[in-house]
């Protein structure tokens, strides 16, 4: 991994260095300065012979020995001439700090594949332009000019950041270090001109010292970078906890004027992180004070916690988190109940949560026995402890080493909730993480075990799919295809005469439909071109010659009529994929009929993806409960559906990009076994093929 | 108001004195020695003339004056006595500390009436038992023994704190005094033998110095006192802000282990609060983290939040937020436009967010001009600030003077977002409130923008409909109340030989619905006792015969035959009411249909409400999107449904108990206005009439 390499140089020249140490061409110099870097640092100021008391070069091609990476401070219409220079000196990467290419717009962004194309001709990896630089810790080597690497003085760590923002960089540093966390990277991506972060985050992952990511993110690009990274991180089992900005339509909104690009769907991107076990939260401060509990606490082994507090206040509280975040307050088993009983003294239930009340004054051995009685019970895959009051005869000393120990020794995370200060401070001194509220406590936990179980089954490589124009086929076309592709259609024949229309009467079960045929017209039904009900062959030769007349009517092309078998649903649901230019095949499941676009109750998955992910996607859905046995009518089972996204999915992967998208709008589905999905319309749009 | 001068003993007998101070016994005596209580503080201990170095006391009848508030801290067993001891001595209220009541089950329940009772001959309050008393910090009297009064000392000040829970009042006193804030009143409640949380929060606000109520509740008892406390608050401007645990199933499981109370309806709760202008929060530390922005910031005047930051990052998370929150993030008018171009340097676009990059270095006036642009402009409802980084060239002091001058003067609530402590110490001296994340404020913004408009121009006191057994109707005589009550439906007739079904039919417009009518049966389709598509005089006598022999078979009473006009629908909706023990008349409305149960796509209403809120109620439903125009369909108009509801709820009050309840589902819902709303099956209860 050379960028891993580049990220440790041996020698550093800066353009543009300044002899303010305030200044973005003097901080990197007074950094490396101050927090020891090892190698050589080369200021390169042709007006200078010193800068901050290091003799100064007039030039790149002038230093006395070839640096291998070099800070860019300078104007933009400097930096393509310095890039020639790093390539001609043979260094290895190039940190630019200058503005004033693609976020300017379209002159901006040609002159920024300007760049890129003069480092590639030499081999020269770019960070930036218009980033605040990359830092590595573990020697000192900061090519970073973030203030804050002043205000909280660095410390080698476990931690690697990556982001796509500056300032979300220093943010995410100065929020660690006041954490009293270290980390050994500090990567901004800036303009991702050659380096973005999917590539960051794999690249650092090669350092076998780093235990955890954190990626603030505005535009996942390279996705199959990322999707590479998150393989890794799986395979040596660490965490990358990632905020993707830009969740909702204001924000993306926001997003696209911030940074110039165009914002893809953040549902793919959600759909993206969740099937390669990334973790999403939702802002900055979530990244700064869960990352404790990810470095510090084992990977749960599923989602039932057991919550002990001293308050029956937080006990209810705790119950309400967990019940929100997805979390099961389970009841205990008869071996775990007799446990507790002996823990306990009488006047404490046996129940979850259980409720301490004054029991651990001045015992503290009824907590470390309590959670003796759960590490050997299998009773908890989470512990919650909330501390809401701490006053005197509590040993939280004592506590703490009980909380670390069981942690440690039982492979089950514990998070500690608190108010106060000191008992804070009791945890924090033996690694437990603790939160101001159990809200925030049961929210970790829950974040942890998302990483439990599914979505780590996840995907092998998928072949590239490239998006493209495409034409739409007509709806025949369209079911044969997915007939083809071994998905349930409708039974159906098209016709083309009367005679036809009544040789195909006898031959499929009443009651029809009626459809008009005609690639051109979207919502055919708008149109009058669908007929329900059709039970006499009369009454399809009728609807045969109405639809002919509409079509004319319209000027649209007749292509004859559908007459397909009617069905009963309970549900009408919608199954559809597309080739996204970012994630490739990805398949869509929600609530179908006229109201898709208005419940927006639609979930993602990008391909390929098994049958288990399928499954938690129809879960995922709103409609999802109304699945179950209701009345005395059996339950829907949603085995078939997910059977069908999995061969859509890879239906499409196999079509290399031929078929870019289907709309199977309806997908009826009814309760019971007795009737199987079917796909009851259809649209399917293929690669329109280049003429030369 | 003669409890809120019962917070304002002049004399305060302590039973069970100790001369220990850390003890129950103990603590509100050193409290009130130490902060300055100026009444007369009468320890009384048969077993020491002293206490804590005053004189005390063997029995309150041998006090040398009487008290007019008494501490009881004995056991469980000495405390009947005791009250009997107050009565005596002519106290006016005494706080019971001793558990060992209702919170132990029935026996407990019947010694706690047993303490009412003896209470309420003597004209006695009482607080408790088993609670943690109650303070007054203007005057020192603490009749309090939450040891966080150690550790926190006390300040006057415009809060009052009233919780079920004694850790709970403790926990937001300490959090409430380390953010600097004074609180007048602590006030727990305990098993509210007598006064409840209610009634503390309407006696609290009688003090003119009280400007903010934190409250919190894990059951809501007396609901109209808080109505009516809620109405004071309202009239004086003053926010209520709570935390109503058991807001889950576990949550509610939880709770009502705890305390023995059962479990109300939560969301009859929530809607309760909504409609009176009480804002919920989730727990304790949201209470104290937005207690400051309710306290410094006024009352918004919409929805509409303009954010400023000098992060584009941060832009785009408060977008973000603000879309998560239900706040509009408008795009500016051409007049603010102007405004705003002259005031930004030219590198900054005038587009909301505003993204300040690098435009305050060194020039606060930026910042104020902005400010001056938006307060002149309406173009803001809110404002949030995000300096998520600080460093030298911000003059974060002065931003913070300009911010407080703006909410000051323009009446517009600003909330600022920091991660470093220096910049959050700038403006909190200028008391502008300040959260750790873009996301926080902007919520703190939302729950500002919660108390504009709509719920407080709720209620007037409805009369008390008490909860009773009931019996049900049948189909048609439910149908006969709710045409009475001025409800739209179906036309039908009940026809009981087959002459009449014939009869009917010719009278009914086809196609008709017919139903076996039986009072005894629920889920009449499961029987087969409901025949759709009936076009034929023919068909309706077979189902009269075959709905006969069904019930036969069944041994269900035989009420004839329902005919009804089959209506068309887009939607199905459930409208029902009913009188609940707490609050009396309560009106729902959701997805109807055979789903009800599984979507739980449901709002609540306590009656009376109006239009407005009925509309609100309806826009607040998952379904609700789909009511919009789609697909070339018109919307469903929804001021028909809501007229039905308030129409409902007023009649349900007329009825004052005599109807239970209604449950009308489906009410068939067709979009466009040609067919309005029509109930097309439903279910009355009425109480039963007791015989003597």
């Amino acid at each position: 991994m050379s960028l891993l390499r580049a990220l440790n140089p041996r020698a550093v020249a800066i353009l543009g260095a300044s002899d303010n140490p305030i200044k973005p061409g003097g901080r990197p110099i007074a950094y490396m300065l101050r927090h020891g870097f090892a190698g050589r640092i080369l200021p390169v100021n042709p007006k200078r012979s010193e800068v901050q008391g290091l003799p100064a070069f007039p030039s790149l091609r002038e230093l006395p020995a070839p640096p291998d990476a070099v800070v860019i401070s300078l104007p933009s219409e400097d930096v393509a001439a310095a890039i020639d220079d790093c390539v001609a000196v043979g260094a290895s990467m190039a940190v630019i700090y200058s503005s004033g290419f693609a976020e300017l717009g379209d002159a901006g962004r040609a002159q920024q594949a300007e760049l890129l194309a003069r480092a590639q001709r030499g081999g020269l990896r770019l960070f930036g332009p218009n980033c605040q630089g990359v830092a590595n810790f573990s020697t000192g080597a900061i090519l970073n000019f973030s203030t804050m690497i002043n205000e909280n003085p660095p410390e080698d760590g476990p931690v690697a950041i990556v982001s796509q923002s500056g300032a979300g960089a220093a943010i995410l540093y100065g929020g660690l270090r006041r954490a009293g966390i270290g980390m050994r990277y500090m990567v901004s991506t800036g303009n991702e001109a050659d380096v973005c972060a999917a590539e960051a985050v794999r690249t650092v992952l090669g350092d076998e010292h780093i235990r955890l990511v954190v990626l603030y993110l505005e535009t996942l690009r390279q996705s199959a970078q990322l999707a590479e990274a998150a393989r890794l991180a799986r395979a040596r089992g660490v965490p990358i906890l990632a905020v993707k900005a830009g969740r909702t339509s204001a924000g993306q909104a926001t997003a696209s004027s911030h940074t110039g690009a165009l914002a893809a769907e953040d549902a793919l991107a959600d759909a993206f992180m969740r099937q390669h076990g990334i973790v999403r939260l939702t802002d900055f401060r979530e990244l700064i004070d869960y990352a404790p509990l990810f470095l510090s606490q084992p990977t749960p082994r599923g989602r039932r916690v057991v919550s002990i507090s001293n308050s029956g206040a937080t006990c209810v509280l705790s119950a309400d988190a967990a019940e929100d975040f997805g979390l099961a307050i389970g009841q205990f088993d008869a071996a775990t109940l007799a446990g507790l009983t002996q823990a306990l003294p009488s006047y404490v239930t046996a129940r979850n949560p259980i409720d301490m009340t004054t029991a651990l004054l001045g015992k503290p051995d009824t907590f470390g026995k309590t959670l003796a009685v759960l590490s050997g019970s299998g009773a908890a895959d989470l512990v919650h402890v909330g501390f809401p009051i701490g006053g005197e005869g509590y040993d939280f000393a004592d506590f703490a080493a009980q909380a670390s120990r069981f942690a440690r020794d039982s492979g089950i995370p514990i998070a500690v909730s608190v108010n106060q200060d000191w008992v804070a401070a009791a945890f924090q001194a033996q690694d437990v993480p603790t939160f101001w509220s159990e809200r925030a406590a049961m929210r970790g936990l829950a974040l942890l075990a998302e990483r439990v179980g599914a979505g780590y089954g996840a995907g092998a490589a998928a072949a590239p799919c490239a998006a493209a124009a495409s034409t739409t086929l007509d709806e025949p076309s369209s079911l044969a295809q997915l007939h083809e592709a071994g998905l349930p259609v409708m039974r159906h024949m098209v016709v083309a005469s009367e005679a036809e229309v009544r040789a195909a009467f006898g031959t499929l079960p009443v009651p029809l439909v009626a459809k008009g045929v005609c690639a051109d017209l979207a919502h055919k039904s708008e149109h009058g071109l669908v007929r329900l009900d059709i039970r006499s062959a009369d009454q399809a030769v009728q609807a045969f010659h109405d639809f002919a007349a509409t079509l004319r009517r319209l000027g649209a092309r007749d292509g004859g009529m559908l007459l397909g078998a009617q069905h009963r649903a309970d549900f009408e649901l919608a199954l559809g994929a597309h080739v996204d230019p970012e994630f490739g095949v990805v398949v869509m499941i929600g609530q179908g009929g006229v109201l898709v676009e208005a419940l927006k109750d639609v979930q993602f998955l990008v391909a390929p993806f098994d049958r288990a992910q399928a499954l938690e996607a129809i879960g995922r859905l709103a409609i999802a409960p109304a699945f179950a046995a209701v009345r005395g009518m059996p339950a829907v089972e949603p085995g078939a559906v997910a059977d069908m996204m999995v061969r859509l999915g890879d239906w499409m992967l196999a079509q290399a990009g031929h078929v870019q998208s289907v709309d199977a709008n309806p997908v009826l589905v009814a309760r019971g076994a007795q009737q199987p999905p079917v796909i009851v319309d259809a649209v399917v749009a293929v690669a329109r093929k280049e003429t030369a």
